[in-house]
């Protein structure tokens, strides 16, 4: 039977193939928490199902990322609160500075090629950078998961991303990410899975960019196939492979030859223009961060691009490592030391700023130019601020002017 | 006439000499006002006072440090306040990440030897390190300075420090703070000012520690004699030095050959103890930051201590500069790489969970061991956490058992 990765990932999980369509019920290998919702989690297991233990507690990974370090007597309360259950059920836990859950379960080698790792973020689809069928789940979801081990499925059709070329020097994979926004919408992928072909070559980085925004399309998972893969750290199965007889209900194409450097406008992921259309906007704050683009590769074009530089007195930049891992590398070079000798403020790994409760809270006044991967209205702080998404070298250029601005101006043009 | 040296600044300030208990208007130097209070400085200036502009906008300094960045849409629309108003009124703003105003005021040669500074933070007294008399006052009086230029002062009479040999190894002048801490108690120099003699071989970071906490003490302000600054970087008026005529009224001495590593124990600053007393306690946060103990020299002392090493599981590590050019100076060398090794989170810079106002606010159930210069009930978050002081080496040893620790049973014994 010619499958798909996620109908492969699937059939195995249920140990019968199965087709787009079927309900199943499969046991993730994953289910992760944050402290967002993680309180709210354990009360619905316990006081609405009435079960007072998780039913395997290896299942479950638990990490402290969204406001974190606490920031009010109340989040640290619940902060605790999650310690107390992760200590009680003996459930692996990533505290507060471990960082993002999408970037440490993969630094963990939790996710894995072949995997369901369903999370509490909408962002788990992020996990398919590595070859996992991630997901993410509302709480009474994960609360089942975390009482029965199991959770219901219906099985995605799979959409095709078919990527052709290579990036321009300037261009890079969030340009793509943000593209495929473009041209299939918010809504061109509902409860899809997504296949992105053609980028073996791509690294990890790039692959966990591209992933995590799979669910701005509406999909329930997005996987890049696992060729290519640093084999020292991922085991791929061999049930898991790219099935030339596999069926794609649609197949979209993204040529990296003839891209240019794409930014979201507020309010809408999809409101996705060429740069050229919005160069020269006004912007008071520049993020670099997130389970998108907060990867030690992204603050290292950033600080290649600000080397010897200063930022525009006019613009403030946050940039927020997506793990303490990233932030070491970046600390054991000098990335950054020049990321702040450019004037750039560097907080704490996690997800920073990104849902607007800490670490650069926009105001009414403010224009954020954000590398992440949510633009709606008050995402980051008030409704009244406004946010546009591009690629890390598209926000150091920003940051060098307090406009928008193309990077390939102070590059090398090839 | 034999001055202290707060009376000769003061005297050099009105123009004539002055005496203790004289009650005087002088022009401070400098008025900083930060991002906790500077909306309700305006506020009062302009409502209450009826003034719609500064008198001297040069005379005035705001820093945005104390929940920096912002946390939430009223603390970023706060802070959005205070960039319209310095704009508005061309003062000069450091703005959120620059780092602890007492910090940034010394770095940009703006506190200087002979100065007088006044800054709506309590820890203005820290500007005492470079010789200048600063001293923190309420949101009125900083408005009737930014509204008149001006403002009036009893002249304090002055209490002498009088310090005798050199710190131990493990030993440093956080511990010579707090046992004055213990030795004076949180009264004992109430309205006095406060002058240390005997360490004019004291480099300016562990002047700055020393002078942060003279308000601990009750004091109005804390002055170390300018001898021994950097000259390259502070000019010493030639009619401000240690007149060896002048009147203290009382002298306490300390000898550092036999100073101990000291502890202030919850919820008071001058419940202070020798280390061996608490020795042992266990603790879940270790902080290293704040005005008094966020420079680079406490960050390459923690991490001189735990390179190669690994905190306890059962610490979260919040180290938290006090500048951006402290933390550049920390990302140069291999100090901030090693923090993050050891397991550390890095913030950044500003005042940190010192209020508890975010970076890692103390749950109910926290026990802190803080670099930090208060452990009132509640001043890091939950009034059911409690907070030690210590300096950064205990700090260190503490994070990497996980129990108030004595360094120097970790370093070379001298």
């Amino acid at each position: 039977m010619n499958q798909t990765l996620t109908e492969q990932i699937i059939s195995h999980a249920v140990g019968h193939p199965v087709r787009p369509g079927d309900l199943v019920i499969v046991r993730p290998d994953v289910a992760m928490g944050h402290d967002s919702l993680t309180p709210s989690i354990i009360e619905i297991m316990r006081d609405q199902l009435g079960v007072a233990d998780v039913k395997d507690p290896d299942q479950i990974v638990l990490a402290i990322d969204h406001v974190a370090p606490a920031t009010s007597v109340d989040t640290a309360n619940m902060q605790s609160t999650i310690r107390t259950f992760a200590k009680e059920q003996g459930i692996r836990l990533f505290d507060a500075g471990r960082g993002i859950a999408h970037q440490v379960l993969v630094e963990e080698g939790i996710a894995t090629p072949g995997r369901i790792v369903v999370g509490s973020d909408s962002h788990s689809c992020g996990y398919g950078s590595v070859g996992a069928f991630g997901s993410g789940f509302g709480s009474t979801d994960i609360a089942l998961v975390w009482a029965t081990g199991q959770i219901w499925l219906r099985v995605p059709e799979t959409l095709r991303v078919l990527v052709t070329g290579r990036f321009r020097p300037g261009v890079d994979v969030k340009d793509l990410a943000l593209k495929l926004c473009r041209d299939l919408t918010i809504e061109g992928a509902t409860y899809d899975s997504i296949e992105y072909h053609g980028l073996d070559w791509l690294d990890l980085p790039g692959r966990q960019t591209l992933a995590s925004m799979a669910v701005e399309l509406g999909a329930k998972a997005g996987i890049v196939p696992p060729a290519g893969l640093p084999a020292d750290r991922f085991e791929v199965p061999d049930w898991l492979y790219v099935d030339p007889g596999a069926h794609y209900y649609r197949t979209v194409t993204v040529d990296l030859d003839t891209l240019e450097p794409q930014v979201a406008k507020p309010n809408s992921v999809d409101a996705v223009v060429d740069l050229s259309e919005v160069e020269g906007t006004e912007v008071s704050v520049v993020f670099i961060g997130t389970c998108t683009n907060g990867r030690y590769q992204d603050l290292r074009d950033a600080a290649n691009f600000l080397r010897g530089r200063r930022i525009s007195p006019n613009v403030r930049m946050m940039v927020t490592p997506a793990s303490s891992q990233e932030m070491e590398r970046a600390a054991a070079d000098d990335t950054l030391a020049t990321l702040l000798q450019a004037g750039a403020v560097i907080g704490s790994a996690g997800c920073g700023p990104c849902m607007g409760r800490h670490q650069g809270t926009l105001s009414d006044e403010d224009v954020c130019l954000s590398t992440g991967n949510r633009n709606f209205r008050g995402r980051m702080g008030s409704p009244k601020s406004r946010i546009y998404l591009a690629s890390p070298l598209v926000a150091a250029a920003t940051a060098l002017t307090g406009r928008i601005s193309d990077p390939r101006d102070g590059m090398e043009r090839s």
